[in-house]
């Protein structure tokens, strides 16, 4: 290997085998019966091992370097080889027989945690949990921290972010963000119940479609199926599925779990193929990743105009459930500010008290001062501070994510970092596209798309989060953003005084 | 690597690959966006090159140079090694450019042979079709041969098949059951007709899933899906897939392609799952797999007993189509033995006279007396020869199997020898099985799967296809067991003389 195009080679092939694991991993979660589960384990095991030889490979390594000082690359190239070289460099400190325990325990988990959350049992969940957060806790050994040692998995999820940065953000949280949810817990008389109606499933199910077709998601290069807990999996730019959940008797589950997918399903069908297996065919962090679903999720998708354009359709696919429901209704009702038991349901406010639970939880879990046995205690006792709320079952509570079977630590505060992020891109796009309100009240979202695409997708990981951040707004993330589009949206729907 | 454990390992390993393809084929045949085909292929290519490179490596040839001189080995770690080694010398002889040219042919093949049948055009299948033949002459060259280039396909699928033997096959099949089929159109007044009516799709679902679990598919191991052909497709004993293909205007097509596929699939999840990634944890050939489909599609599903059994139940489905057709009537008419256009919906008989045309056109192919652009044109002649019909179009013609677009050459033949070994094996489970019609007709299939399973399922690659021929029917494959079971039952269908 000596040139630029082998590197090309070598990284697409070493890209080939993670997305075939993506491909093994999808299947996993949406058809493979339940007996596939402990040779698809093994064979993703394998994969992993293969993935990691070719990615440690010393004579990459020497490329790389040699790469490195190659001053005939583009600035593209460059910065392609830059990356690789940072994660070849890291990669190097794990060793091939950590990274297939790791896809072991990962399988086990998943399945043990499948189990328990059906027989809403702790017990089958937590021998490999605890084995999950003992890998976590030799990682951040393996790579290393300077202040605490949950630093180290933030950062593979949203590179330099720190326990400090996060905890300032939950400092801005706490003292915005509370008051003004505990404001509008005073003036809370919105009534959702319409919502726990029975929706027929394929009713759903079609309706769900439409709004991905509205987003401009292709189902020529992607795919919606149905999954324990909705995820998007992308194979290529033009293989980038989506999966939702379908709960006949709650019609939000579905709705916004499906636009929430979309939004991260068209980043990953906006990356341009021809960087495919490359960084710049990579979107940036899981951060930015989020600020797509959400801006999709909660800037579009529970807006007035929104549903101004499409609440017409879901009251003629369910008219007696819709019946007395007028759009200012439902527009409110989707906008309910509420302390709920379910993250994935929680509104778009109490959404980051669930984060922060779950990351004191991990913070906790991987500095030591909690244990996997107190779960369920510890879980309900900060649910009952944050939200104030009983916590009737496991299943509904400490289990009812998917992130910790997964071997995932230090990914739940993306999704708040990504809302954030979400806001300051809306605010700016807003800005840019000349009347956004009247074009969504059209259903005609393509200018919203354009300038994702042009401004975030095509660019892959041409920029870091922070910089593309400035780029695209000016500035860095900044709080005031949410808080403002907060502030002006639900003062409005619960009429409160400034 | 050093010892018999090193060689399991690796084996597993290798086969891990191999399992890993066959779950991304699987989902590009069945759930795959249209748009995902290029990187799809390229992601089986890299697999495929990474299962040569496992495959091919000097040390792993090396210890099985070794241990095929370890003495302390039992029988069936012999045999693993045996194999294991007999695969490896053969793969020395593929270049690891020859493996992913293929790859890379066989995902454009199929890409271009879907829109070619769905365009009814061959001219979007002839380019790909030639350089997929070319490739396969180009592979009889370095498979080597003794009499013709055809040989070596052959031996891919069936080890030890050679063109002498299909000849000698088709020779009987031309002198016996030629004649007796023609006897049979001469009395044939069988009207399945009420086969052609509307029959709903998930109503057919219904039915082929309960035919399945009669049969002891075990869906915790396995699933079926929609395909555009159907296939059984195994990722290990414990994930053994089937699909099928539902037409709302031919209820027969769904029927004996499901307990077909299930046949086939009933042996995947018969082996024993202690072998999985060796040698004797695989099926033994093409002909003895289809034996397995065959026995189930044939000799069990259109039989009386197993109508007698399950009739009621379908026409408690489609009660308007059945209304009146009793079981006798139903049990002739699936058992009409009629010239037509389509392999897979032909009868048991006249099936070979398809795979004879399929035979003639591949053997001219590879031996050169046959152009890809004479096909369409060959097709037709050869079944107005042997069928005498006339073919109204490419899709329903040339372009209707997947095969050749999977580069598949030298697969068809075991189809027949499959069925001549699927009446050979019945024959002596009728013989050794207490009373199996009785127990069909109670819908108990356990003791015949037990037979199966023990004779030949749990076996793997233990025994050859002759020898394992051998030790249960106590001879070699002999055609007469098809021909007297063709004359037992249609002479009766037909009321023919002796």
């Amino acid at each position: 290997m000596k040139n630029y195009n082998d590197y090309l080679s070598y990284s697409k092939k070493i890209n080939d085998v993670y997305m075939s694991m993506s491909v093994l991993n999808w299947d996993m979660e949406t058809y493979m019966p339940k007996n596939g589960n402990k040779f698809r384990a093994q064979q993703l095991s394998t994969l992993a091992s293969i993935a990691y030889d070719l990615e440690t490979k010393p004579e990459y390594g020497i490329l790389l370097d040699n790469l490195s000082c190659d001053n005939s690359l583009n600035e593209d190239q460059k910065r392609n080889i830059f990356l690789s070289k940072k994660k070849f460099d890291k990669k190097q400190k794990y060793s091939a027989e950590f990274i297939k325990n790791q896809s072991i325990l990962i399988s086990n988990a998943f399945r043990d945690w499948r189990i328990a959350k059906e027989k809403n049992d702790f017990n089958y969940f937590k021998k490999s949990l605890q084995e999950i957060v003992d890998l976590r806790i030799k990682e951040t050994k393996i790579l290393g921290f300077n202040d605490h040692p949950y630093d180290a998995l933030l950062d593979k999820y949203e590179p330099n972010l720190t326990v400090k940065d996060v905890d300032l953000i939950f400092d801005d949280v706490k003292s915005k963000l509370v008051p003004f949810i505990s404001q509008i817990s005073q003036n809370n008389n919105i009534d959702d119940s319409f919502f726990y109606q029975f929706f027929d499933h394929e009713k759903q199910w079609n309706f769900g479609i439409e709004l991905l077709k509205q987003m401009g998601y292709s189902f020529d290069s992607g795919r919606q199926d149905i999954s324990a807990h909705p995820f998007s999996s992308s194979f290529s730019p033009q293989d980038a599925r989506v999966t939702t959940r379908i709960d006949e008797n709650n019609l939000s589950e579905m709705i916004w779990s499906c636009i929430h997918e979309g939004g991260h399903a068209l980043y990953e069908q906006g990356i341009l193929a021809e960087n495919y297996g490359t960084p710049l065919g990579n979107s940036i962090s899981l951060g930015i990743h989020e600020s797509q679903s959400r801006l999709w999720e909660n800037h579009v998708g529970r807006s007035l105009p929104y549903w101004k354009k499409n609440y017409d359709l879901l009251k003629s696919i369910f008219p007696d459930q819709l019946k007395h429901i007028d759009c200012h209704m439902f527009y409110s009702a989707s906008n309910n500010v509420k302390s709920s038991l379910i993250r994935t349901n929680a509104d778009e406010l109490t959404y980051h008290l669930h984060v922060l639970i779950r990351y004191e939880i991990e913070r906790g879990l991987i500095g030591g001062e909690i244990n996997v046995d107190d779960l369920p205690l510890k879980w309900n006792q900060l649910y009952k501070k944050y939200l104030d709320i009983e916590v009737p079952s496991d299943s509904q509570g400490v289990l009812q994510d998917i992130h910790w079977s997964h071997g995932s630590f230090g990914y739940f505060p993306t999704y708040t970092i990504g809302s954030f992020y979400a806001a300051q891109f809306y605010n700016q796009a807003s800005k840019e596209i000349l009347d956004i309100d009247a074009k969504i009240l059209k259903g005609d979202m393509s200018d919203l798309l354009i300038w994702l695409r042009e401004k975030i997708h095509v660019h892959g990981r041409r920029f870091d989060a922070k910089d593309l951040c400035k780029k695209i707004t000016g500035e860095e993330l900044n709080f005031k953003y949410f808080m403002k589009y907060a502030q002006e949206k639900y003062s409005n729907i619960y009429k409160l005084k400034d």
